[in-house]
């Protein structure tokens, strides 16, 4: 059990560990209240809108389209400070934590939301070999991959070094993988179809390789198979049911023995919650995640709270509760309305959190989506239009709204992103 | 003396080594002419628009803002192949180049424009201790670590390592020096006001240190001093007649004896031709510029031209062209109308360079700059405004243009610039 900390006389000091959906919503819902001295920490300076990733990777928008500066978003609240440090370990019973700059965060409520990260299942090896999309630095790597590749191949005469260059391997057919692999098809077949002299851009293979036997395997069947049927018609092949055995060089080995040449090999197979989770309790799953109380506090702590993709819930009909955006920022939100209830009555009962499914969509190239919410199925234009309004109205609060707005309808009139920069990391090149 | 060329039977091969103001010119003013078959090679994928490069590195502007892919720009241009490719040896003799990627090109005309580099001027010791402004990595660089400081001081309780940290020195004050000094401290003492809360912002100090007795020395006296006052009002403290001797770890050592601590030094005193420059012919300055004949080709090999910042020429009036955006552009136009008179009439005499000066202009932070041209001298708002409107229309051809004139709206009105991020290079972080 916890030692109780000392009754607060001042604010109720709370510290939020990670910049993501949920702790930015419990700062934003904690800002303003004067009960509170919030501190919000993350290791980067930014909050990213991760469910528009893929199309940074896929240079169809700036990287600072989808971030914003957390310091900005909080600026005008004096109860809310900003740190960016790594948290490397936390004392739950303390309501502590310490980061890599040597400091250490002392609380009297503490919510833990430090997300997931890209997961190659025990082979770490993969990892070089292969690029992850879950940060920004994630996303400028997989354009500056693929770009890089095509430019390569235009200065490449020899036939099968080039067919290694024009390859790009998408691992893993969920949301993330139909989406890259939708983009790049568009990017390449229609986009850059102009662009280059010696290579033809529209025999460029994007390949996308799922280990069960479908895409999109949260969707209903017949959603699966409109995206797979898309995909085809945007010139992705797609192979299901079969799974990487290992990867060397720029070789993928499958598990039915064949092999596949590609320089640019895309890890969107899965991730896991970040191990700081494992840290607090034991892990719930494969994954890392963890399994709090029904409020969301971490079990024989209620001064922690856990929140996002390192948790592990059940909704009341048994299925999980999904690592998406929405969930996350319920979460923040429930965590700051305990928090809130018991700054007004110490030791009241607290609510169990439920998760109001809003639905799910994904994006399948130019016009074209699957949605699911409740009992609706939606697909193509209809479902892109959907996912369209939703992401901007999300993006509300972003001050680049407008400029993701101008980058899409540009792109979407002329077939022409505007974002094609290879920027090195070192020297401009 | 030029080993002929075979005289071409199909089109002129035209190879154009650089993509920067002079290169994209050329390139342009020969597309669509089926005459000449253009081959453009620059080592970056993209055309940069290195007048604003400041504003990159003072996060007012995102990177794909001021850089276009070049290959977008000749899409629909057949005659015109764009490679992206380092040069690494030049036979003038032959007309043809050798890139990094062991690819030989072979021409019947050749352009070399391969611009200017950051020079630490033989001290090439310094470049790891302070940060260049030459490419788009670069501003990152600079942009990262002025931010990433601001985020450690904030942690950092000790008095005296926070106060290096909040010390941005700039070293060498012509138009680059003045121009960061003044949108640094715009962002610091306006725009980043209340984002922190344990440090002040507004004691941050920006110091441009000029080794002459004035800054902008290439404008006129009153000029030079107006710029200095607007920087002292903007907080800047400007520091002339004091030459750096060395830069150890953080401290700076001026050849008056005095030191400073500063974590963020910036190299804003020179810039040299690219090292291409000195093996084609002698360099005829310290910043190893080469001496073109009056048409701009090179010394005895009337096949190759020369343009852009590795050309030292003078005007009528023995003033040294300088090396801005419109006077290479200039060059790159010149060369190519050279190419079409003599497609029509080979050995018809060659018309010598003669720059048009439209006037050079600085700005210094908001509604402030300085214009001369011809016998008119701008300052203040009137000048801001002229700099505004004229980078708004040289922009043109920049898809850009709108998403750069809605930050700048934006940064204006709200103080606040839109792209505060720190992205690492590996991590995210």
């Amino acid at each position: 059990m916890d030692r109780a900390p000392t009754p607060p006389t001042g604010p109720t000091r709370v510290l939020v560990i990670g910049g993501g959906f949920a702790g930015l919503e419990c700062a934003r819902e904690l800002a303003g209240d004067d009960r509170f001295e919030v501190t919000l920490i993350d290791r980067t300076n930014h909050h990213l809108f991760q469910p528009l990733l893929y199309q940074v990777a896929t240079a169809a928008l700036a990287a600072p389209d989808i971030a914003r500066s957390t310091r900005q978003i909080f600026a005008g609240e004096r109860n809310v400070t900003v740190l960016m440090d790594e948290i490397v370990s936390i004392d739950a019973a303390a309501v502590s934590a310490t980061g890599k700059s040597g400091a250490v965060y002392q609380a009297d409520r503490m919510l833990v939301c430090v997300g997931a990260r890209t997961s190659w299942f025990g082979h770490d090896e993969w990892e070089k070999r292969s690029l992850g999309l879950k940060t920004l630095a994630d996303a400028r790597a997989v354009r500056r991959q693929v770009l890089q590749n095509l430019e390569n191949a235009e200065l490449t005469p020899g036939s099968a070094e080039r067919a290694k260059l024009m390859t790009v391997a998408i691992i893993g057919g969920g949301p993330t993988g139909v989406e890259l692999a939708g983009a790049f098809a568009d990017l390449v077949h229609r986009s850059l179809k102009t662009d280059f002299r010696r290579i033809d851009t529209s025999t460029l293979r994007v390949i996308l390789i799922e280990g069960s036997g479908r895409v999109l395997e949260a969707y209903d069947e017949d959603q699966s198979e409109y995206a797979r049927r898309r995909l085809e018609k945007l010139g992705v092949e797609v192979m299901t049911g079969v799974r990487v055995s290992d990867i060397q060089g720029d070789t993928l080995h499958f598990n039915d023995g064949n092999t596949l040449e590609s320089a640019a090999i895309i890890w969107a197979a899965g991730v896991a919650a970040h191990p700081l989770a494992a840290t607090l309790t034991e892990p719930a799953d494969r994954g890392g995640r963890i399994r709090p109380e029904p409020d969301l506090s971490l079990p024989g702590h209620p001064h922690v709270f856990l929140a996002g993709d390192i948790v592990s819930l059940k909704n009341e009909d048994g299925s999980p509760v999904p690592g998406v955006a929405p969930a996350a920022v319920q979460m923040g939100q429930h965590v700051a309305r305990i928090l809130q209830r018991e700054a007004d009555q110490p030791g009241r009962e607290r609510p169990p959190f439920r998760y109001h499914d809003k639905g799910m969509m994904a994006i399948i190239g130019k016009n074209a989506a699957v949605a699911k919410t409740g009992s609706m199925r939606l697909r193509g234009f209809p479902a892109w239009l959907a996912w369209l309004f939703i992401h901007i109205a999300f993006l509300v609060g972003f001050r680049n709204k407008l400029a993701v707005l101008l980058g899409w309808a540009y792109a979407y009139i002329r077939n022409e992103p505007e974002t094609r920069i290879i920027v090195g990391d070192r020297d401009g090149a």
